[in-house]
């Protein structure tokens, strides 16, 4: 058998919300399969299936344990996929449908958070080469013991690429209810245009930064397995935004996009005891206590002392604080500020490995609209400033007019 | 280990249909537990679900192909089952659900109905071994390819009775939203009377009249398997009725129960050829019609014809009017009748394999009624009439008069 071209199709939650929609995903994967490629489709829970489903859990158990959570939430996607294969079929094309544990996604135990160890294409390619359009459950997996397991949140966008990983396909198209990656957060910034490309490494920045485009693992997955990813709209059939290696046009650019996360908290231990071993002992005891922990920042105070902040998410916050407050004497910290109205401003763009001056362009223009910097993180790709809540989308709007991130990479005034 | 007394329970839809039935469950095992007892529990899907899912389904598909409804239908059980693991977790005790898949519940691939080849019990009893409540999907299987199939109508039943076999256990306890077995439908004969034993050949012929307490299939697996059935109400901890082998005692007691069917259709036959083969004929293509025929009753009329009338259930009639007209010139058929303004009547009871008069005394007691009988059919254990469906209910309560349906078997005039 000649080999044909594999498309994996992603289909979110409020892409399949109704029979109407779940109907138009069909369509979709119909129209890639009449053009001669074998298509397997990804498909999440319905709409509001999984809060309804966890508002279930909670009324007979508030706090339900984590095996159960996976049990009952994995059902959400297996009803989805086994409606999209019924649409499919009755259009009259034939379509299967698996779930997580029919087709051996093996993932480690852990329960809610958990992570692809592998997959087992051959059933899958079997049913492609018998074609069929084949519909697999996303978000879920099984471990060795057969128990359901789940990949945390954005875990269909990662079961579809590591499933085109897998397969070897050509792309990985990802359906959402937006056309594209933007420049920055058109609720924000109305002028904020749509990119054509993006690196793996940028919208992984994006990603963690709160973009919420698509999930970073499986960013991580395209990055490491060579997939091209392609975010588009399931509304319509225009091009969206291809998610790739960086393209030495790329380092032209400056900033490709800038972000706003402000589901923040800060938490500057000041004082604490320099000696080897003790911000480690810090961050060791933040771990155990679960609570996941953004951009740090040390500086040396003197030979004795030195001051560690860091940003927690929002939710963590409560848990943070406990950590901190049960560590601090034995770190002989002094003090201890916390401060949850922040947000922090990023612009992120592969161009800044090459290019100097990004820094100094964003920081004059707060300065000049009068914006207060806390702090400030870099990553190779990225420059990120904690501001005053208040001041956030006053600063993420100032970055983006910086940057012009109204307009088309290709007539941007700073692009070379 | 010493060997522990092992229990199966069941419950179905209505009994898990919303928190607060699912927690008098999961406490209705605690209980069991506590008593040193193995619990395993078996659950159907809350309520209406089933239900919603097959609108659902019929939204984007009107006629979806059956290997997808059971994928589709199966999640119903599965959220029971990890709904009803929280909630024993919840009260402090340990638990463990399962699907049909995770305790390789292998099925035949005849989706939608299923039957069951082998049960995989070694994980159920390490868990249980661990000190686990064990609660199991009913309904569902999987096949050999890890197709997930259900069990057809009551499979939770079945899958529950199974287990119990399986597991050697002692009991099987089927919750229910009734208290016991009736010795008829009080809806029509507000006297009958719960039975405390019965045995799987009288309640096999109930079942397939339509008494609707249990799956039939589930009582022929008890029966094979030495499993005791104790149908109960999950509303309270009362003694229901037991259906188990028969016993000396059940020979005395002419009559246990009765039933009537309403959901049937008859079709006559008139004058076809008598020559050997073609009953065989008909009844292959109504098979291949995939219409399930019941009752079927053949007189010669003369050398060259015969008389062939048999009751289908309503939902085939019209598959099998079309499979009768198709084939009814092959047979030499002169002209077919169909009905369905009829309903079956019927007694059943194990002590009329040795006691002679018990259709006599139906027979004269429906006359006396002026209730006309279209036709009769009999078993070993069961007496059958045809009647005008709007003579039904009448010739229910007939039938429960003379056998003294409204007194417990041993307060009855002609029990010995």
């Amino acid at each position: 058998m000649s080999k044909k071209e594999i498309i994996v199709q992603k289909f979110g939650g409020s892409s399949v919300a109704n029979a109407e929609k779940i109907k138009k995903a069909a369509q979709k994967a119909i129209n890639e399969f009449k053009q001669g490629k074998q298509v397997v489709m990804v498909a999440s829970a319905r709409g509001k299936q999984t809060d309804q489903l966890i508002a279930d859990a909670l009324e007979v158990n508030p706090n339900p344990p984590k095996r159960e959570m996976d049990q009952l939430l994995s059902t959400g996607e297996q009803q989805t996929v086994s409606l999209v294969a019924m649409a499919i079929e009755g259009m009259g094309y034939k379509a299967i449908s698996f779930t997580g544990a029919q087709i051996r996604m093996i993932t480690d135990s852990v329960h809610t958070k958990a992570r692809i160890k592998s997959i087992d294409v051959e059933r899958i390619k079997k049913e492609l080469d018998k074609g069929n359009i084949v519909i697999v459950a996303g978000f879920q997996g099984i471990d060795e013991n057969e128990n359901i397991t789940t990949l945390g949140r954005g875990g269909s966008d990662t079961s579809a690429v590591a499933l085109a990983a897998a397969l070897k396909a050509d792309t990985c198209d990802i359906y959402t209810d937006v056309d594209g990656v933007y420049t920055t957060d058109p609720r924000i910034f109305k002028d904020a245009v749509k990119l054509e490309q993006i690196s793996y490494d940028e919208i992984l920045e994006m990603a963690s930064l709160g973009a919420g485009v698509m999930h970073g693992r499986s960013i991580e997955f395209g990055k490491k397995y060579n997939v091209i990813i392609h975010v588009r709209s399931s509304m319509s059939d225009k091009k969206g935004t291809l998610i790739t290696h960086e393209v030495p046009q790329m380092e032209g650019i400056l900033v490709s996009g800038a972000t706003i996360e402000k589901n923040l908290a800060k938490v500057s231990m000041v004082g604490v005891d320099n000696k080897p071993g003790n911000a480690a002992k810090i961050f060791a005891h933040l771990a155990e206590a679960k609570v996941s922990v953004n951009d740090i920042i040390q500086t040396e105070v003197s030979k004795q002392k030195a001051n560690i902040s860091f940003t927690v998410n929002k939710n963590d916050f409560n848990d943070a604080k406990k950590a901190v407050e049960s560590i601090k004497e034995k770190v002989g910290c002094d003090n201890v500020f916390y401060r949850d109205d922040i947000a922090e401003v990023s612009a992120i763009g592969v161009g800044m490995r090459t290019h100097y001056g990004v820094a100094n362009m964003m920081f004059s223009a707060l300065a000049k609209e009068k914006i207060n910097i806390d702090s400030i993180t870099t990553s190779e790709i990225r420059i990120s400033c904690l501001v005053d809540k208040a001041q956030g989308d006053k600063a993420l709007i100032c970055v983006c007019k910086t940057f012009e991130l109204d307009k088309p990479v290709n007539k941007r005034s700073y692009v070379k």
